[in-house]
């Protein structure tokens, strides 16, 4: 699958305090760790601390690329710091994220096709977040409406449904199931199915079991990437098994092994 | 789940010597071990290798329910090894299992009547296990045509599709889960749906891995039990945790404590 490692946030206190203290060593040890682990993006979010942040987006993003060839998800709400950025990236890019509103589909569409940048949109809209599935479903049908009204490639769009935290409604787990699988079914070329997966889990005692078992059933309805702690072993173990026996991968004893390499 | 803990089964060295030496203590210490580990059922098989089978079911489950009193599964491919453990068994029973033949259902569900049985029927006839999904489905269909024909309780059906080895055929587990959704919809009230799920990862070097992630799956497409390995604790608690994300048990912070109490 592809994996978006989530560790270089502002959001945690290490991160946090090496973009205040503008200490590289933490931020390119992350890098690298999540890279080791398999991370096929490095997402990098500032976090609602920084005290300028476009600079903090700009350091984050130049001290990782010094340190790793890893593909990086440029993850704020504000368009400039997306753009702060874009500015300074070198390699392949994603931005993370839009929201469904035409208009904003449109702004952000454009970016990404100036800079050849994977795109994540979320089904929600001025109206907020739908809380069933067919309002999510008809907010995924307008990304991939307008996705191709920009003529972007259908692989480069990411729909992120917004899996909310399992305690809140537990009506919601098998509801996201459901629009995984209708998106998937509705759109040819279908896009890429991704969610925020540490959210899930949020505040609960049982953060890995709860995030790889909703992972494992996610990727059986067809979700095929997601932001993820892509350091927990167990869940990148859960991933790459889930995906092996969807015949994605071919079996061998040493299949988690091979998947790593 | 309706789990079915596996362990009693003369496939096993231990149990195989046991029921050799007429060692009741290894029985009843595996019977006592799967029912605190939150077994349903406790499946009984000979084995192959006992020299008198309708002798060796019968001890066995006179011993087993000396010391616990879960209900027990009479499990053997031959009808009068199965019979032999109904003549002997005191509390609630399943057959495990019957093939899908018309008239071998006909001998069995009229079996299970007798006895107040649950009954597990496999998705096979005369002419195999069928490598498709269409001829399981219809396979199960008459299992369900016949189990209304002889007024069974749907309750008391368990379907089991045959869960084949993830490295024989990597197509099958997807064919699996798309019979256990189809069996689902089909039919109104619905079987239960039980696989052996330790079939699975037979012979491969990541079993628990396999078997849990494989379970995950299973239980967002609608199986709802299985025969598998209750003591391994990491199937059970993404058994537990699975039921609970799709809205079968209330959350807490506890939810896997609660659910073995």
């Amino acid at each position: 699958m592809i994996s978006i490692g989530e560790r270089i946030n502002g959001m945690f206190t290490d991160v946090k305090n090496a973009i205040k203290n503008k200490d590289a060593t933490v931020v390119q040890e992350l890098a690298k760790q999540q890279t080791e682990a398999g991370a096929t993006y490095l997402d990098i979010n500032v976090g609602t601390e920084a005290a300028d942040q476009l600079d903090a987006m700009k350091w984050l993003v130049e001290v990782t690329q010094e340190a790793v060839k890893t593909p990086i998800a440029i993850d704020s709400q504000k368009l400039d710091v997306i753009k702060a950025g874009l500015e300074v990236v070198k390699n392949e890019v994603m931005i993370n994220s839009a929201q469904g509103d035409p208009e904003t589909l449109d702004t952000y569409m454009q970016l990404a096709k100036q800079h050849n940048a994977a795109l994540i949109c979320l089904t929600m809209n001025k109206e907020g977040i739908p809380q069933d599935v067919d309002n999510r479903v008809a907010i995924a049908m307008t990304i991939v409406e307008k996705a191709t009204e920009h003529g972007m490639d259908m692989d480069k769009i990411f729909i992120d449904p917004i899996l909310l935290t399992v305690n809140v409604d537990q009506k919601q787990p098998a509801y996201m199931l459901e629009v995984f699988s209708q998106i998937k079914l509705l759109s040819d070329p279908p896009p890429h199915i991704t969610v925020g997966l540490s959210n899930f889990s949020q505040g609960t005692k049982e953060k890995s079991l709860l995030n790889r078992t909703f992972l494992t059933m996610a990727i059986a309805a067809g979700m095929d990437t997601a932001l993820m702690d892509v350091l927990d072993t167990d869940l990148m173990d859960a991933a790459i098994c889930s995906e092996m026996i969807l015949n994605k991968q071919i079996y061998s004893d040493s299949f988690l092994k091979a998947a790593r390499q």
